[in-house]
């Protein structure tokens, strides 16, 4: 359960601010399912504005770094926050993307071995090396 | 300060077990430089083998995920976890293997908005859509 | 389902110790509704007896802070720790506080880009300036 | 030492994409003082100019918030996830919109006994009210 | 829902190295039950296998920490990091060990301090005392 | 550098709130040495007062864990929220209480392990065994 209501069609339609924004999130998806997300959202339009247009500026728009990578970035950050909605609405864009079975156990393994290192180096308290320095 | 002491390369030297361990590193990274994270791990022998393994193992061996890729995925759970040490290690590597500027501004943003929509889809505890089902 | 028996109120009525605490709850909330929260610590009296006293003393008495405002700050600090209970119990309160639907888009607008800057500022490691300095 | 370079007032003078957001900086907040959270961005024009807005938008615009309960809700989250940098200019931020000491000390307080009970929530796995409920 | 199908026994038992692994949890455990985790690490058999190899020998030989102690670490990590899984799963394996509930009670008071002393040093940013150096 | 002055001798004398929670430190330690942590709470002595005592009961006061597990899990939870200071303050006071090299190498095995096997469960977001149930 939410703590918000998770907006209906109905209720879209009858918005015209929570409208254009539903709208737009399907037409540049072209397709008509909206998830929870924004439906959530719906209750604060200036939030609900605000973070598609950045959802799309930074993960639609082509940029250097491919789709399926910026998915994969997503996963490992929702993962480590614990975002329970997020890991399972990524996981599910990046298999939309084309992530395959081989490339999904790498991407495990990875955050895997980051997850315990970052544990080693933070118990440990390791100092920067001066050759690291930018 | 770390919590442990850092090794040198005398010490090092004069350990086989360990000394077997950064050879290898040497060797692999193809660097006669080897930064604190595994001078510290040299003070427990049996965890700087198995961590060594599993970095090359799943850092260094080819795999479905390009190099870089994996570099990035790792800044993103070293960023997530505030594990300063890591941060530095892993953007230092992902220059090495060529990141650019504008990947590294993509890899921000991506880091950022994922950051805000886990607190906001926490914040709001939303449901997961049953259209994410595996 | 929870990793302790949660405490009916049959089970609270029969043991002294947590009935003064259940009665104390009651009574400081003038309501009768106790959440599950309290029925898990009924397990540990002594974690209950302390925790209650402290939520009372840091919560309900009155200070320089209003109780909104306290609201606000536990569902930010119980957004980020991915605390799903203290989300939706403390989310509850601040709306029985008189949260109101701008102030809550307000919330999830500041914990938002918090968040973002947050893993921004973690990513880049900027060195505090002497500014800040207390 | 952070992982780029943090740009010089002469080196910002250079850059006219940059230095209309560091004069709007300036003229928003009246003072000279430009941090170095600032400075870093300042290599990634894109996400320096977003970053601005959506702080000024959320943090400087008048809205049903006030700017100090803006500032500790910032430094909870903050707090939270262990960002020395944040912790240290928001409670800069906070201070210089007038934060006193008895509400620093409840602030801490709050943060405080919200990490704790997180943590018990956390570890008792205590399901969610129906009472909660939205 | 998980994000990758669970592995049935049916399943395992017609996977040559899959139900290599799962032979040896049976026979380590002495118990018949596997649970979810490695029905859903099943699906990538080069990490089920690295993971229980892991655990197996982290948790399971002999070492200088007793079985009890290792799983109050493990069961204040999860907390920590808000794995509902772990959670359930370490707290289930430490009262097979032996938990009893005035254990349980004093790991509870432990997280929840250390959880709020870890909140309360972030939040002021304590300079490490000289007298802390390994 | 701190939020707040960390207080010296001199000053905690000229104050008999806090001389009282610093001479009862020293008593219970026999030490004379009282570390940052409590010259920065000193600034806000009811917080010292209830933070100090709840040290003193959880973690000084005998019960049913030993005094070295209870650092064990005090430095687990604070590597977790990458509490630096924590994780120094309570490595030495392990190291006190008699930490052998050995067992603080199983001590970051296990961290290790769980931190990759959270990471892990909370990617593949699996869902809790119902043999778990308490």
């Amino acid at each position: 359960m939410s703590t918000v209501k998770l907006w209906s069609d109905g209720e879209v339609e009858a918005d015209a601010r929570v409208k254009a924004v539903f709208d737009d999130i399907r037409s540049t998806r072209k397709s008509d399912f909206v998830n929870n997300f924004w439906r959530a959202l719906a209750n604060q339009p200036a939030v609900l504005e605000r973070t598609w247009s950045r959802i799309k500026a930074v993960m639609v728009e082509p940029g250097s770094l491919d789709p399926l990578t910026k998915e994969l970035i997503y996963i490992a950050v929702s993962t480590t926050n614990s975002c329970s909605y997020c890991v399972h609405s990524h996981t599910a864009a990046a298999r939309a993307r084309g992530l395959t079975d081989e490339q999904y156990a790498e991407l495990l393994a990875v955050v895997g071995i980051a997850s315990e290192t970052n544990a080693l180096a933070n118990a440990l308290q390791i100092p920067v090396d001066p050759e690291f320095q930018a």
